[in-house]
């Protein structure tokens, strides 16, 4: 349920607002006045930015991860301050990492609808995340546009779907070899043949450990089971994703790949607005929509994401936490880009998982994850020390 | 809304059973004995197959314009009697050409919920139809693939959509020459690349003159205006329709080409069932979805039909008559397939139109237009005499 006070306008905390999907969320926000209203932002170290979105928007709320020196009349708050604020109707969660975690349980617990664009918040811990929005008959919203898509499918429909096709666009190097795909470069794997999107984000697209990311999002946010869960390689994005009923009809969503409709559409939902700044799709342009099956060979990442989050537990967490370790190794040039399935793996098979973990145990296992995901390199593969590790311990 | 007697089995009436759909149809209830049930079955000339499908369904009402020798006790009425029968929930209108007209108005004064398959209802009649639905409260359901389409994407949408695009295959012609398509004779043409037809829709296919149809038959059954709806040539016919909503966003459905998805869709509304006689799309085999803009020009009977459907009145049901003769005869191989179209527009260029017509001026009309149609032909376009126009002697 979405609570609409001030006159039908939804007071909206955009945390993470100076990443790409907070900027967008902001466009979409400028571009709907009598709609939407911010009153809360939070950055992280784009602190310049930050500031000029405070001068632009004056949220009654305000969080920087670097304290910044502005008077304004804003209030300083913490993000978990500022999600389940009173005068907060509505919470979009686009921080990076495991940053919303804390943010999104705070909202949540808070009654508010919480629009997730931070994938690691129900991977990390789809079980407490979900629980506690049933618990307080909180919404989560997707700001994926897979995720949006399989949302604006099944609406109005009574059955639940058979399967789910998440399209992936496959990235810039779908059709590379094995040799090719050792040699490609952080500067070339920035580039998305169709999405823009922040650095972390482009290379989980080009490894395709995004796309499992996304498997398991999908899981907890639609109460899939894995086995329903189907990647479709869409080179041009534009079926965002599909839903397969039990008598053999599909629905597919399309539209231009832009990340302002998923994100206007939970902000507008269930109604849809006009919003001339969205892109349209022009089919005089549009000759062919193709697809082809994933190569789960090729590209490791997405079967260790999928195999993570059926075991489920803490295997989630440490996925997470390793790939981030290891992109940012790749992006420092200190490993390849198929180091970075290795070190992923290698963290997972390490890992003695914990089931139905709490929150701090999540935690934990990201906390080590990320330790022992970082000393697999430079010195790479000679087998590291036994590290401590959570799940062992427990 | 639909009335389930009979402990929740829905007790069916098909017009026009022994045709394409209508076997198709009754495949779909034979598949689903808890669901469905014949209770009225009515034919046409194939009395053999009409007499075997009574003797497997047992309908207590049956029809057949040549009366047949059938002593089971069932009743025989005629198709208003049983449209209108208390007995019948669901009247499957899927009977050839004006047949279903008033069928299909006894059925909705009576209150029940017709399913259309037969374009010819709401092309020529859509403002009789729709005002006797609207007044009787009697639900018009869609069979055809395309306004199934439409009408599931429609499904939990509040906003109304801002455009609409019909597919079409094309028909195997589609990439002929103009002087091609002088040549095509009327075997060729009863080969449809994708859907397996009744005779006079197939030939319909070829021409386009089907899609125009289906463009009137969406402006009646949605109320959408005709500026709104727009073709678009897609192959596969894997896309059966698309809905395109005023933020710019998509939804599409597709499924294999088969007639008994949409025919189960509108039995099983608002839920689905599991059919294991329903085709899967596969997408291992699906490599891509092509697209092209409609080539009006090669294909005048399209225009011909959105230009009648926008003009209203009689024209579409002069259309209807003209075009009905016209494939006849193109069928019988005393015309040329490019003399279709001719055939149709000259029938209408000499048609005066009667605004908000009566069922009895619409029936005049084509009355008219059959005799005006038949006359342009074989000896084909000496201007043939004047003839009595009901739109003239108003």
């Amino acid at each position: 349920m979405i609570i609409c006070t001030m006159g039908g306008v939804k007071r909206i905390a955009v945390l993470g607002s100076t990443g790409s999907i907070g900027r967008q969320a902001l466009d979409v926000i400028r571009a709907l006045p009598d709609e939407l209203k911010v009153v809360a932002l939070t950055g992280n170290k784009n602190l310049e930015l930050l500031k000029r979105q405070i001068k632009e928007f004056r949220p009654r709320m305000f969080y920087s991860s670097a304290k910044p020196d502005i008077s304004y009349g804003g209030k300083f708050l913490s993000a978990e301050e500022i999600a389940s604020h009173p005068e907060v109707d509505f919470v979009i969660v686009a921080t990076a990492g495991k940053a919303g975690l804390r943010p999104t349980l705070a909202a949540l617990q808070a009654g508010k609808t919480v629009a997730l664009a931070s994938k690691e918040v129900l991977v990390m811990a789809g079980e407490i995340i979900t629980r506690e929005a049933s618990l307080h008959q909180a919404q989560i919203l997707p700001i994926d546009s897979e995720h949006s898509a399989i949302w604006q499918c099944l609406q109005g429909e009574e059955s639940k779907p058979q399967r789910i096709f998440l399209t992936a666009s496959g990235g810039p190097f779908y059709h590379y070899s094995q040799s090719q795909l050792t040699e490609v470069t952080p500067e070339q794997a920035l580039q998305h043949p169709v999405w823009k999107m922040g650095r972390k984000v482009t290379i989980d697209s080009a490894t395709l450990m995004n796309k499992g990311l996304e498997v398991i999002e999908a899981h907890w946010l639609f109460s899939f089971p894995f086995d329903s869960i189907e990647i479709l390689i869409h080179p041009q994005s534009i079926i965002h994703s599909m839903v397969e009923f039990i008598d053999g009809s599909l629905k597919a969503q399309l539209g231009w790949p832009d990340m302002r409709l998923p994100i206007q559409y939970a902000l507008s939902y269930p109604r849809r607005w006009s919003n001339s700044e969205l892109p349209r799709l022009d089919w005089e342009k549009i000759q062919s929509l193709n697809f082809e099956p994933v190569d789960y060979e090729k590209f490791p990442c997405l079967k260790l994401a999928m195999d993570a989050g059926k075991s489920g537990g803490t295997y989630p967490a440490v996925l997470c936490a390793a790939d981030e370790v290891a992109v940012e190794l790749f992006l420092s040039h200190r490993i390849s880009f198929t180091d970075i399935a290795k070190i992923v793996q290698k963290t997972l098979e390490q890992h003695r998982n914990i089931p139905q973990p709490s929150l701090e145990e999540i935690l934990a296992a990201d906390a080590w994850a990320r330790e022992y995901a970082a000393h697999l390199s430079p010195g790479y593969f000679p087998e590291p020390e036994q590290r401590s590790n959570p799940g062992i311990e427990r």
